[in-house]
């Protein structure tokens, strides 16, 4: 056997002949089983020390490349799957099969189309494009310059000190008056409600939430294993004189509410139902989860308490988030809890993730801190307003047989269809108008809301409102016609 | 009663008596049980019509401030928290007893020491100030400026494709060859560790580490409540020859293991331990779950092949991360997994946290792609060779009577005390001395570890380390002294 050897380079002698072997034995150029020649014979065909070849061949075994038998010699070992990919037909390992049926379908479904204009009203989240990027851009650049170690280091696993007393301020103006040493950021809203169930509830245990309710929370709360009990809700929010059998009849460990704008009804719990409900919590010993995922997008009314406003004695744990209202993409959300098990949700945090990414979290500070958050906000709430008006009075121009209650704030209108239609049955036909909706029936556990739909009015502009509704309005009428 | 009101302005006169005595009961000034004035009365104080006073009086009852009792008129009701922090002496709701001993303790024990200059062996990532972080913040200020809203939206719940795509280019270079469509972003390696253990293994379940290892995969182990049984390791690494023993006596579910540059005794397995323990593994039909958090700094030493390209069937998960060779506060890591497991961590990624923030994401991207990070690498590799060569040269200087294994790559070195002498004794006197190390009992899940201590040697400069090993052998001669 003979290889290219250099005698003046830095390299010793018994790496290039490892290096070159290896490389043969990974181009398969030398093949599996292939038996490599006795040391003393290629020491003598490269004009080197037996022991230079015997300390190449060392390598090659510590590699796993080559295999030493004694008596018999050295062979290459058969290849990695480098050259290998996985041929599709080879059997997954038995572990794997209990996985089988996990479907990767992860996104709601969407329309398949091909209307030259579409317009969707299934979006979860606000307008991202009122966002002021530019201004965002320019923050989160000055950051990096000011604080660049700081900013892309770990950081606190509660969460960077100045962002967590920021929205201590903004909770303030809310009535809910915390430290920052209350407050634990999280990546996104979603995080903070995983991290409450994980420490407070084990698989088989009952939760109790608003039917209809968020749906990717009941998705969580079914990846958990829990029992999801319903209360129903009105135009008020949750029934709460229904709350008390209930807690005696199921004994939940958790309430899950939406109390603000409700996700996806729009509804808002009034002022008395969030006293007995904090009051009823409280007595039978049951801790409350306040979702607040867009308390401050209110275009008309009063503002009503928080229920963590309204407790106290630690047991409402507090949920907000800057996804809906800022960018979705930034990922930053918190919870506000009092009494141990704060302490507990920060050290299940640490374990599971160290900390939420620190960067964003700097530059998400700087640009609240200077009111700009604010501004922001107050200049959502005129837009967003606008919209949902304009799809109130589309709604009443051209679906005038659905029922609906014009919601005082947030992102979504929850319409029920008329009672022999369902929505499911809307969908395909309201796909070939161009028009996407999302199903009511993804935000009830207890397989209601077949017809209702839900419409976000807030990422539109009112002409795509005005004329989305028009068509849903054709849509709904040829649906009436077909049955 | 006597208020301010404006009949100019937009705002109704009901409105403006509600809000006038809803700033007066938060402020207390109207406090709690008052009985305000009849609507009669009130409307002839006022000059409005009775009405009007009874619809601002309804509202109060809607936002839960005061209450009308038949016949007896209308009361405040007790105040919010707002101006009744909560005070401490109040117990907490029962359901919080169970969380009374957990403790906010997150960080390691840190050094109390007041020496002038304070060297930290005890640091678990690279130098950060390596990073070049100007470079990436004008990559980070072009994308922002380039795709704004992709970067600011939600993003795919897997990941942004083209960081996954480059991760799977990286990976093609270790010889994993597997496309973006089984790459999951996460949030650091932990996240990923996280999910691979939330899908894999319930509470009492047994996994099958180092020992020692990585000390947070402990403690998440520990939160999960699995049983950790431990298997010892050399300086080549896990010895596989005990593996079948403790396959047969445990049934693990799962198999950790950090093959390359050990965290923390910096061991690197060998090439046919490699093949043992991926053979073993697959015929015991037990998952390995690969932690490769450096394997990319290696200094000297031939590369050997991950664990997962070793496997043709899908039985092993690799897990790698962005934090330790770039910066830490990115929380940029991912999982590597094929087979139907794939879709269900993505599945439980998604309802935890629905994805990782996503403009990261889109600027580590950027940065990686136009071969910057292999340059970062390189430089890296250089540096910290150097560093590692200066800690072995000081320790072999200062500390002649401790066992290290000098290892070819990675961050840290594993010291062993002489056998009489503890690291828990040698900390407190260091601090003394403004050294801090590890606790290598903080990696042992056996109990083991106590004459161990941890050094980071990639963290600090050739100087600085010289100076701290230096005072470390004075500190470990005064404790021989004294023992």
């Amino acid at each position: 056997m003979r290889m290219p050897l250099n005698p003046n380079s830095t390299q010793p002698l018994y790496r290039q002949i490892h290096g070159y072997l290896r490389q043969s034995i990974l181009s398969q150029s030398l093949p599996p089983n292939t038996r490599l020649p006795a040391t003393r014979q290629l020491a003598k065909d490269l004009g080197v020390s037996r022991i230079t070849v015997e300390n190449a061949y060392a390598d090659l075994v510590a590699d796993g490349l080559a295999s030493t038998q004694v008596g018999s010699g050295t062979f290459v070992l058969p290849p990695y799957t480098i050259n290998n990919p996985k041929a599709s037909h080879e059997p997954w390992p038995l572990w794997q099969h209990e996985f089988a049926c996990v479907p990767l379908e992860l996104c709601e479904q969407v329309s398949s189309s091909c209307h030259p204009r579409q317009i969707s009203f299934a979006e979860g989240s606000a307008d991202p494009s009122l966002f002021p990027i530019d201004e965002f851009r320019r923050t989160m650049a000055s950051v990096m310059r000011q604080a660049p170690h700081a900013s892309l280091d770990y950081g606190e696993p509660r969460g960077f000190l100045g962002l967590r007393t920021n929205i201590a301020h903004i909770l303030s103006s809310q009535g809910i008056m915390i430290p920052p040493t209350n407050v634990l950021i999280t990546v996104g809203s979603q995080q903070a409600i995983t991290l409450v169930i994980q420490v407070l509830l084990k698989p088989g245990d009952v939760i109790l939430v608003e039917s209809p309710t968020y749906g990717k929370a009941l998705e969580l709360f079914s990846a958990f294993h829990l029992k999801v009990v319903s209360i129903p809700i009105d135009k008020d929010g949750m029934k709460t004189e229904l709350l008390e059998g209930i807690l005696q009849a199921y004994h939940p460990k958790l309430i899950y509410t939406i109390p603000n704008f409700q996700n996806p009804s729009g509804a808002s719990l009034s002022g008395r139902r969030r006293r007995e409900l904090v009051s009823l919590a409280s007595r039978y010993n049951v801790p409350i989860l306040e979702d607040d995922f867009v308390g401050d997008l209110r275009y008309d009314g009063c503002a009503q308490p928080a229920l963590k406003s309204l407790d106290t004695s630690g047991g409402v744990i507090y949920v907000g988030t800057f996804s809906k209202m800022l960018m979705p993409g930034l990922r930053i959300g918190f919870v506000v809890a009092e009494g141990p098990i704060y302490g507990a949700l920060v050290k299940r945090k640490y374990v599971q993730d160290l900390a939420t990414p620190n960067l964003v979290q700097h530059a998400l500070d700087a640009y609240v801190s200077i009111g700009r958050y604010q501004t922001h906000l107050r200049r959502s709430c005129r837009v967003y307003r606008k919209r949902r008006d304009a799809m109130a009075q589309a709604i009443g121009r051209y679906l005038p047989q659905v029922d609906v209650d014009i919601p005082q704030g947030g992102l979504f209108m929850w319409l029920r269809l008329p009672q022999e239609l369902t929505a499911t049955e809307l969908l395909p036909l309201a796909w070939k108008e161009g028009i996407d909706f999302a199903l009511g029936e993804n935000y009830c556990a207890d397989g209601s809301g077949s017809n209702y739909l839900r419409l976000n009015f807030a990422a539109l502009s009112v002409e795509e409102i005005e004329e989305g509704i028009r068509r849903l309005g054709v849509t709904l009428a040829k649906l009436q016609k077909l049955s």
